[in-house]
């Protein structure tokens, strides 16, 4: 079959680790038979020097009339790159949120996984982490304070500045199916994340969640206050399966959640609509200390193609084959840099690669 | 000198380990020549069983009469409670709001700190936590999301419920202000959180933290949007001195931040206005499983008193006392069962006591 994925590299390391994700999608394509058509489109800083704006009417118009989008990163150094020193809404992030509602970007599935040949980069004790974590934060992505309405006005001559959190109950609904629908395919629990002895949106999203919830009675379920929820993540990350919270609860302890893992290089993201469409992308960032030098690791990039193919393109077999690419790398000892062993650490075995090469041996083994 | 002390003793473990608390005062009273008055005040379920509301206009009057407030904990289990059928503002919490709000307690001051004694109990690996992790939170106690307008309402046949996040300059002034005097008296760092590259309230914060700032020459000084943060508190906690943040993301940053230090039971915290009074009250929640068992660490409601002596009252030798009498009593090998080693770490001279015994070593220590 043929695809056509949007491509934004962006900026950063952005450009090095998609080019790599390519090369193995590439490689799915001549041994599972299908085509994969790439067109590039400008969001992030690398827009706004081009265009002068972080995404273009044009650059939507794009991404829509692909199959799906595979991305790199986008911004740069917020204390020292020019980008941040226009307006907000001009910034390399205007851009990518702008996309996400552009695009009805609702659902944001972020899986944090512990490779247990990486357990050593783990932060956590190993009597706590186990052998194994394996869980998924589901994140609503397109409601919420990141998108409600915002104002700084002076009031009898103080400056005051107001964000507002809104929730419908069908904003809350479908992204609580998406919680189920995933848990289900898991080890069926979710923990609904939320505030509900303080807020009134929070207080809708309980009464909503537990509605759907009625729906799945395979599926055990639980609510969690996010203060108490940023606690267990430390203390006993292993009782999550899939965590299902709004948009900037799910900012905080999904990034929470990654470092537990210990290897957020590893860890990739998918962001849906209600069609097939989806945009794939790193849960790292832009990383510009190291931009250009060719060291990134593009895993995270590799195993974000891997759920397009699953999510997108129904190609389970194909994400299959790179899901164990990865694994087998891993297995045989390949690492770049932010991977490898600590000094102290065992390191029998173990071959310190750059991007390319980790490209490569992904792309050998699948 | 004489004190009046105001004391909700509240819900759960909280009579308990106040009354420990109050022994462990009178033990200072009598060795440094100070009377310390007690008047007990409803708040919380107690509250809401004995007149209907969480906290009464009378209860509102007595704090306001006292020099400094010592509270133990309010509330209960969310799930099993009566308290929590009622309506949001006539739960237990809300007690607690309307207390912050009437005296303005606009400074919450929130140590994290590492036990060298109970390091075992850092879900951290050792090399990551060190032996020293000692850092201070310093939330926006009255401001924001938690303090905002509410409502929901349908709109067009579909429930839509809003929170309002409001921040004026002057209420960042002034909390940003105590963060940089405390800052001054620790390591001298503060470090800003924010979400600043989506949120105005955030960049007014910056803004205003910035100006604040100048003042302070000598405390270096750093922003970190939130989500890093979250993910900083578990990579490396040992980077921070004083993490300056506004009330929501204070809730959460503040409970990751102790359970790094593996022992809630141990921690403190301090409400603080533009007086001497304040609200001193453990870190951890009520603990309704084990409440009236005898059993609870009184060591958390101990320094909070100890944090009353030295903010409220200005009694710096006699906070030193009790918090070099917690010391050694650890020390000493006692501990109650929250706080008790693992099976499998080492246990030789350890001593497992319950609640007022604790009590009894701290006040033989003094
Ligand atoms: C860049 C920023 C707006 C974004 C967010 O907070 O949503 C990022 O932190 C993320 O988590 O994808
Ligand atoms: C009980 C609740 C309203 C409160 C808060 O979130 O402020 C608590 O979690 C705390 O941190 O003191």
């Amino acid at each position: 079959m043929e695809f056509h994925v949007g491509v934004i590299s962006g900026d950063g390391i952005g450009p090095e680790v998609v080019s790599e994700a390519k090369k193995v999608l590439d490689g799915i394509g001549k041994k599972f038979g299908h085509q994969f058509q790439y067109t590039e489109i400008l969001m992030g800083g690398c827009s706004i020097d081009a265009t002068g704006v972080p995404l273009t009417d044009e650059a939507i118009a794009a991404a829509k009339a692909s199959d799906a989008v595979l991305m790199g990163s986008i911004g740069g150094n917020t204390a020292t790159s020019p980008w941040y020193k226009l307006a907000p809404e001009l910034r390399p992030e205007a851009g990518l949120l702008k996309l996400r509602k552009a695009l009805n970007l609702f659902a944001n599935l972020r899986p944090a996984y512990l490779y247990k040949e990486l357990s050593a980069a783990c932060p956590l004790r190993a009597d706590i982490i186990g052998d194994g974590f394996d869980m998924m934060i589901m994140r609503e992505l397109t409601g919420g304070l990141y998108f409600g309405e915002r104002h700084t006005e002076e009031v009898n001559g103080v400056m005051t500045a107001t964000d507002t959190l809104t929730y419908t109950e069908e904003e809350i609904r479908r992204i609580a199916k998406r919680g189920f629908e995933i848990a289900q395919k898991r080890r069926k629990k979710v923990t609904s994340v939320d505030k509900a002895n303080v807020l009134d949106s929070s207080r809708l999203w309980r009464k909503i969640v537990e509605e759907v919830a009625k729906d799945y009675p395979d599926v055990s379920f639980e609510h969690m206050l996010v203060d108490n929820c940023a606690m267990q993540l430390v203390k006993d990350p292993k009782q999550f399966d899939v965590i299902l919270t709004e948009n900037m609860f799910g900012d905080i302890l999904s990034d929470e959640a990654s470092m537990v893992t210990g290897s957020i290089g590893m860890l990739s993201s998918a962001s849906l609509n209600d069609t097939k469409f989806g945009l794939y992308e790193p849960s790292g960032g832009s990383a510009p200390d190291i931009a250009g030098l060719g060291i990134a690791n593009p895993i995270a990039t590799i195993l974000s193609a891997a759920m397009m193919l699953r999510y997108s393109f129904d190609l389970d077999k194909e994400a299959d084959a790179i899901e164990n690419a990865v694994r087998k790398v891993l297995a045989d000892g390949y690492r770049t840099g932010d991977i490898m062993p600590q000094p102290g650490e065992p390191n029998e075995g173990i071959t310190k690669v750059n991007t390319a090469q980790m490209g490569d041996y992904i792309l050998e083994r699948i």
